[in-house]
């Protein structure tokens, strides 16, 4: 079992072991920091949880086995994908918390169970440990009410809290910062378009290290095209597929999900590793579906350059904006042609977990 | 019954009587002009076609009374809404179009059919008189595939015709000419932005005189907010709704066509003019439509300098872009603060209907 530090003496120090989960449906990962000094001591993770011929029948018994190889933590930072209007910054969880991260469910009842089911587990095995919830939507909680709220009847909102949060806010927050500091500059002077292209994308404007607006939307479905999420669509596309195919609102939701962008346009692969050789040698429908990839990417930058009034950086970051120079020259080339003073481009790994593990760091030792 | 002008006669003259019609679901407008002169010698329409207790039971009828007040006609041109791939410029209309027309109103079943109940009335009272067919979508036709294939499975495009149209692009080219005209330079040298800000609201990037994108999509829904439609949405808000409301596909369209936008968010009103005097005595919600219809124009207007390369003339036109000082200032304030050329802001009235009898004056002409 997890051996634990006496919180104490770690706290005069500054000095803490901090675990980072991230709990989806049938894994969990993990990345066991020391803090301050961001180094890694141990990473890892447990998959297939639940699925038949699997040993580890749920998150519970996953996450057991996880902690009993540990050394010792001093806390733990857990993702949390949606925190709603409620959570508008990492938070200590306790039961208060909980419920309301049960309530914040409906509005990502894919994501946000899995997550309690790791939160709840973790409570389970070590009870005198703090943990936090660090939110995917946090970062976004600054955007004004005009770039959130949708052409809807005003009472959707209200009513059913339907409006634009955004995710990916831990990764657009990490990069903007590691921006500020690769630039040598204040992130309070900077205007930044950060840039998070790996399976899903999105993108978001930062003007003095605060988001202003971003692509995704009410649901991680907005936006950019992705690996198999069709992004920016006509809603009326949306009844005149059921209409035509009669299908219903969740097989609807199913194909826009997981049979459209990527792998939707081009028939091939959602991998734009496969599809950038499938262009190199000539396929057209793999160009066509690059093409659509950049040019949103393109219309995004010139769209939040204008709102931002300049722009000083572009980041890319994730699985294609870290390692697919294709896309990156593509979205640059000619676009800034009629800016007085041409942004920086930068390429900035990301990494969520260490902003988790800062994030939770900072919250215990204040 | 219509006095018919001498073809041959004209044709050496280059001078001819055009009729414009714009038939819609319960209205004839009508317009005749002197060409090329472009004097407009009568101008009016017929309304409640159809309706309970009106004299006029269908657009024959109306057709009829209207024709029997004209003087001579040497040819008419009618707007049709949705020439979808099919046409792509004004064409006579012989049988042959007709049923290509109606074939196009799988995709406009709200316009087509009341546009070609104008033509087959035209039709019926008068033969000799050459028709010529103008369609809303084509001057769009020059949109490079990446932007208008929508993330979806391709095949939804070859089997359904499922693709980004655009529409207003009669008034879209015409403000563009008249822009380049103002401007005193060839709309072949020029990047434009043109906005058609009226009861529906689109935003279309001019290129060397071709359209390159525009905001409204597979249907006149997609974009920016307009009166009572929504305007761009994450397209799982779609389905989200049905499942929270119950509701049929029907009833979402309904919902997001006639109940959103300027009236939907402000719960005041879809007119722009109420709207402003209300912000103007601090009402909140009316403060927060306008503030969102201004900042999606300004979006794309940043979308659209990138994608052109730069921008030399922003044009605004129709009812809120001729008339709401306060909506133009709002979306031109700051909004040019990176670019290395001020843009100039045009307003320009739009004449859809000249543009027709123009269209019309120069196919027959040939």
């Amino acid at each position: 079992m997890l051996q634990l530090l006496p919180l104490g003496r770690q706290k005069r120090n500054n000095f803490m072991k901090i675990l980072t989960i991230n709990s989806g449906s049938s894994s969990i990962k993990y990345q066991l920091f020391d803090m301050p000094s961001k180094r890694i001591i141990k990473k890892g993770f447990i998959e297939n949880i639940g699925e038949r011929g699997s040993r580890i029948k749920d998150h519970q018994e996953g996450m057991r086995l996880l902690l009993k190889n540990l050394p010792a933590v001093s806390a733990i930072g857990h993702r949390v994908v949606h925190g709603a209007e409620e959570f508008r910054q990492p938070i200590l969880i306790d039961k208060r918390v909980i419920s309301k991260i049960k309530r914040c469910s409906k509005l990502a009842p894919l994501h946000n169970p899995a997550n309690l089911e790791g939160i709840q587990a973790c409570r389970k095995f070590i009870k005198d440990i703090p943990q936090v919830a660090v939110f995917d939507t946090a970062f976004h909680h600054s955007l004004p009410d005009f770039a959130y709220i949708y052409g809807l009847p005003y009472g959707y909102y209200k009513r059913f809290g339907i409006r634009k949060y955004g995710f990916h806010g831990t990764s657009h927050e990490y990069v903007a910062h590691e921006a500020a500091n690769k630039l040598g500059k204040s992130l309070n002077k900077l205007r930044l378009i950060t840039c998070h292209l790996g399976n899903g994308c999105s993108i978001t404007a930062v003007r003095r290290g605060k988001s202003i607006d971003t692509s995704m939307g009410f649901t991680p479905l907005e936006g950019l095209l992705m690996g198999t999420r069709c992004g920016d669509l006509d809603p009326a596309v949306v009844t005149y597929l059921q209409r035509r195919l009669k299908i219903s609102a969740e097989k609807t939701e199913y194909i826009l999900n997981k049979k459209s962008g990527l792998i939707g346009v081009s028939g091939i692969s959602n991998d734009m590793r496969r599809l950038s050789r499938a262009y190199r040698k000539g396929n057209k429908k793999a160009k066509l579906a690059i093409e659509i990839f950049v040019y949103r990417i393109r219309k995004y930058i010139g769209a939040y350059t204008a709102i931002l009034g300049g722009l000083d950086a572009v980041v890319f970051t994730a699985g294609i904006g870290e390692n697919q120079n294709i896309v990156r020259n593509k979205v640059c080339q000619g676009l800034f042609l009629g800016l007085k003073k041409k942004p920086k481009i930068l390429v900035i790994p990301t990494n969520e977990e260490l902003m988790i593990a800062k994030q939770a760091y900072d919250l215990i030792k204040r």
